[in-house]
This record gives C-alpha cells, structure tokens and sequence, in this order.
C-alpha cells in the first residue's frame, strides 16, 4: 500500500516528523501536495464527504483510512513498522513522549508567533522577543533537561532504550530545527545535554534518514515554517 | 485496583479532563494531592527512581504503571471503560478529536498567558488583550465550528455518533471552561454551534457526571487554571 501524506508542500512544518518516520521506515509513500500543489489539502479540509475531517494538516491516507494530528498518525505509523514497542505499556510510553515534543513543537512555533498565527511576525515582533527570552530560561532548559534524563534512565542511546522509535526521529528534528533557528543559543546551550545531542548524531547517520537529509525530498528550514531564524531572537 | 490522579488540587486544568472520564466510568481513583497536598506530585517529578517520568501534571498510576499526558491517559482509560471504540480505527479517531481539543486548551491557556506561563497575567496582559482578540475572531469560530461539523458527520448527538465518548467529555469540559471565562462572547457566539451545545446539555445531563458537578470533588473554575475570567478580556 502507498501512502498519501497531505502537509504544505514548501516547509518541513509538523509533517517532518510524519516524512522522517516514513523514510526512516523505508515505506512508499506520495507527498501529495509536493507533486500537486495545494490544491488537494484545500479540497480535502474543504470536503463534504469525509467521514473524519481533519482539522489541519499533517494527515495520511492510509488505503480507505484517514488520520490525522501528528503524534497520532506516529502512533498508527510506529505499530506498523517497528518504530514503538510493541506492547501497550511501551506503546502508551512512546506516544507519551511524542506529545510531550508535540507541546515543544508548540511553543517553539510561539516564540515567533506569541500573539496569532494569522499575523505576520513582524506585526508581533517585541512580543515575540519577550517570549523568546522566556522560551530560552525557562523553557528549552526544561524540556530537552527532561528528554536528557529520559535517555539516561532508559541506559540510551535512545529515548526507550536501545531500540530506535519515532520519538527519536521527532527529537532529532527538534535539536535540527532549534540550531537552524538559534544557532547562537543552541551552541551555548547544547553541552548541557550531551546525550540528546548523541541521539541526534545517531540517527543523522542512521542510512535511510541521511539518505533523506542529502535528497530534494527534504525541504530546506525556511522562514514560514515552525523553526525560524530571525537574527534578533538569537542573542 | 484503585487508579491514582496525580494533578495539582487546587484547579481543574489538564487534570479535569481525565476527573470527567474517570467519574463517568464510575472508576476508583484517589485524586492524590488533594488528599495529602502537592508534595506527591513534587516528589514524583523530582523522583529518580521512575521508569517512565512524567514531564508535568497530570499523570495516572494504574498498578505499576505511571501515565502522563492528558490525551494519553485518555487513550488508556477510554480503551478499558468503554468510553471509545472498541476498533482501532475509532480510537485513532477519538485520539486525533482529543489532540486537536488539546491544541484548543492550549490556546485557551495562552489567551492569558501569551508571552510565559512563569509570569503573572499582570505582566502580560496587553499582550493577553491582543491574542484574546484573535482568538474570538479566529480560533474559536475555526475549533467550535470543526466540532459543529464533526457532529453532523457521525449523526450526532455526540462527536462519534450514537455513544458517548471521552472526547465528549471533553468537549463538555471546554464549553463549560468557556462559559466561565469569557460569559458574554461565548453568549454571542453560542448560537453558532447548536450541536455542540445539545451535546454539552447532554453530558450535563448524565447522572455520574451531573452528580459529579453537585459533588466537592468539582473544584470551581478560578483565577489560576486554564479557564480564567478577567473581565477586560471579555468584551
């Protein structure tokens, strides 16, 4: 079966962690609006017919099936492909996690847009800058501190242990994005966790991702996407 | 075995939306630090000795087993009390109906708190004033019409048709948060979403759940959870 994965088709976004875990799988898949613009996502929210709407992008067709939200479609996408434990206690875990880097994603999204989505940053600029500091105190401290002690209570590398699940694949994205948008913060702030930066070297090297990283199917960090770079965030 | 509810005692919060399945299962739980006050929840994010640490309230222990993330926990508790499909592809369902709820709470959350959860509303309130804005404007219309419409789909009366759900609860839940907190917007908007209101009149209605609300284990909605009324943000 070939999948159909429907996420803007000019930035990494919320579907990277989707595209990651297909590669990372090896699993046939089209990234429909890639090949044909935005056209089908608009008819597919727009859709009268669907049986489950999607509220948003990422979704994927799956045969007749229709998921959507991201760490939802990971759950669905990890049991298929070897990409969570197989059990429910592991499963429960690995979803857990995912929607702990959900939140992340999230408030990573906010440091450029504290105010609306709907607005440009520039109309939320010295917003953005305070939630910026906060982000970068309080916040990143927290999260990647946790995913850090996630890891060395497992034994690592990876977050469950020595198996390599989807949440790795997310956190991975996480650490690339955070350097792509604050590269000058990410440099002081990476050795404080040295073992989520292993994980993110592991998987870079792992042959289906860096063959995934060095193709066009990977789109470039961009400035309409979740992980932005503006100059005066990163100081 | 008597489940443990591990949330903060003093709100409602991420932590209602599993009180509100595990009350309308007619579980046995123990809602923890509101019997022996927040130093179990300290102890237990700080602990070292968890195979699985929570990132944040709230999370469940089920025997041996420790559950955190509100839609995870929901996933769990759904899978054994009857409150979601029995099937794979409707508890992938129910799960993508309670992420995007998740996203909504999170919205709700940052209409007060735009710039940082560690600072008071006080200090962030023209910024609050301005996300309020979008929020009425776009968001809620966006969310609230998207479970509108969901409803209509199943058939109704509730988000997956004939049987409740916990997404239902859930969605219970928001209404009333809504109603709490911005009194005269949600009076105009209300109208809008017939469904969604008739599913909350529903729920209301249900004897577990309305005994529940009569109960003192309903903490009233307050200054310092997710829902908060301030009166300039209500216009």
């Amino acid at each position: 079966m070939r999948y159909e994965l429907y996420y803007w088709p000019s930035i990494q976004g919320r579907g990277e962690f989707v595209r990651l875990a297909l590669e990372e799988a090896g699993a046939d898949y089209l990234d429909v609006a890639r090949k044909r613009g935005r056209k089908p996502i608009e008819t597919l929210l727009a859709g009268r017919r669907e049986t489950h709407p999607p509220f948003a992008p990422p979704f994927l067709k799956a045969g007749k099936r229709s998921i959507g939200q991201t760490a939802n479609i990971l759950l669905y996408l990890g049991a298929r492909h070897g990409l969570a434990p197989k059990d429910e206690d592991g499963r429960l875990w690995a979803n857990q996690l995912q929607l702990t880097i959900a939140d992340l994603v999230g408030e990573v999204h906010d440091t450029h847009h504290p105010i609306a989505s709907a607005l440009y940053y520039e109309e939320q600029r010295p917003e953005a800058k305070r939630r910026t500091a906060d982000f970068w105190k309080r916040r990143v401290p927290k999260y990647l501190g946790y995913f850090e002690q996630v890891i060395a209570r497992s034994g690592g590398p990876y977050l469950l242990g020595r198996r390599l699940g989807y949440v790795d694949l997310s956190l991975f994205q996480i650490i690339e994005g955070l350097r792509y948008a604050f590269p000058k913060r990410m440099k002081r702030f990476e050795k404080k966790v040295p073992r989520v930066i292993t994980l993110r070297d592991r998987v870079a090297k792992r042959p289906r991702v860096s063959a995934y990283l060095a193709s066009e199917r990977r789109i470039p960090f961009n400035e309409w996407g979740i992980f932005r770079h503006y100059r005066e965030l990163d100081c």
